[in-house]
């Protein structure tokens, strides 16, 4: 096979190397990008490019930052006493984009796993008890938001055991329960079975 | 909601600019592109902006090309005899992916479309015609790679009547039928019916 343009078949090779994208989605999309105005293209590609350049990591909660502190850090208008422990920068993006939280962060970077030589610390949990920990912090809570799989339990199980013994400082986990529009019959039954334990007060 | 940087939430942007690529997909895109080596998201954004910028059109074939001529029309192992006219280089490029033609191509830019206004002049339709009828010309066959489509059917009468008085110049279709693996009973029935009256004699 010949491809008629070596630039094509370059662009096309590249694109097919993200995940999720095959050849024929790759040629779809730049066929696209050269059907479109060259603006597109050239901002698409300095957009990634300064991205994966100049983004850096929040000195304090360690997610991608595009300065020494993040913008989340960095805004005063949120609340500096909440702070929410995830494992990934995704985690950050989708709790932001619930748009019910507005206290700040702190990415540790992934779950303990000793399947995969995860050890805690190769975590940023030694910053996060500093953190908690420092004269004059103004942290109160530590929100846990772990996903609860084997590993992100394990993970909390040692976080909250690092935690317990910091004075002022309150430790909680994110609600579990059936998921909104989940039908009772089809979830699991440890899931069923916390929900009604963890039930809750109807507000009447 | 804060996006932690202003630099990744650009890119997404951008990345979800793209046809079919969602804001979900657009963030798993760049994360994972931050996860990897520099050089990923260096060659990916550098093949995008070459293409775009660099790309230019076949002078013979009008496909998209890196030359004044394309890789296709100046490889002389080619059969020069032989033009495929198809509508788009999408064609192009899945017709050689078949690996069975050896011959070159003419890219018409598109189908005649009253409805979408554009007519035979809109296509590169007479430099097909001068490319055939041209004096000293090697080509002999023209086949018709157009879609079966209401559209299609007419750019390919059109053309019929174009190069029928063409000397030396041989006018043929690709076959239309049952696609391989398909059911007879879920073709419609023209397809079926053509596929009885262009039956093809049994080679024993
Ligand atoms: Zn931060
Ligand atoms: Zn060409």
């Amino acid at each position: 096979m010949d491809f008629p343009s070596k630039l094509i078949e370059n662009a096309v090779g590249e694109l097919a190397r993200l995940p999720g994208i095959g050849k024929k989605t790759a040629l779809r999309l730049a066929l696209h990008l050269l059907k479109a105005d060259t603006d597109i293209t050239a901002s698409l590609a300095e957009a990634l490019a300064k991205m994966r350049f100049e983004i850096t990591y929040c000195r304090t909660c360690h997610s991608i930052s595009d300065a020494e502190e993040c913008s989340i850090c960095a805004n005063q208008l949120r609340d500096h006493a909440q702070v929410c422990v995830v494992a990934d920068v995704r985690d950050v993006i989708a709790i932001e984009n619930t748009g019910q939280y507005r206290g700040v962060y702190h990415v540790l970077g992934g779950v303990i796993s000793p399947i995969e030589g995860v050890g805690p610390t190769d975590l940023h949990i030694d910053s996060l008890v500093e953190r908690a920990a420092a004269e004059g912090s103004e942290v109160r809570e530590i929100i846990l938001a772990i996903s609860p799989t084997m590993e992100g339990d394990t993970t909390a199980f040692y976080l909250s055991r690092r935690l317990r013994d910091l004075p002022n400082v309150h430790i909680s986990t994110i609600a579990r329960g059936i998921p909104m529009g989940g039908e009772l019959e089809y979830a699991d039954e440890i899931t069923l079975g916390r929900s009604i334990v963890d039930r809750q007060r109807q507000v009447s």
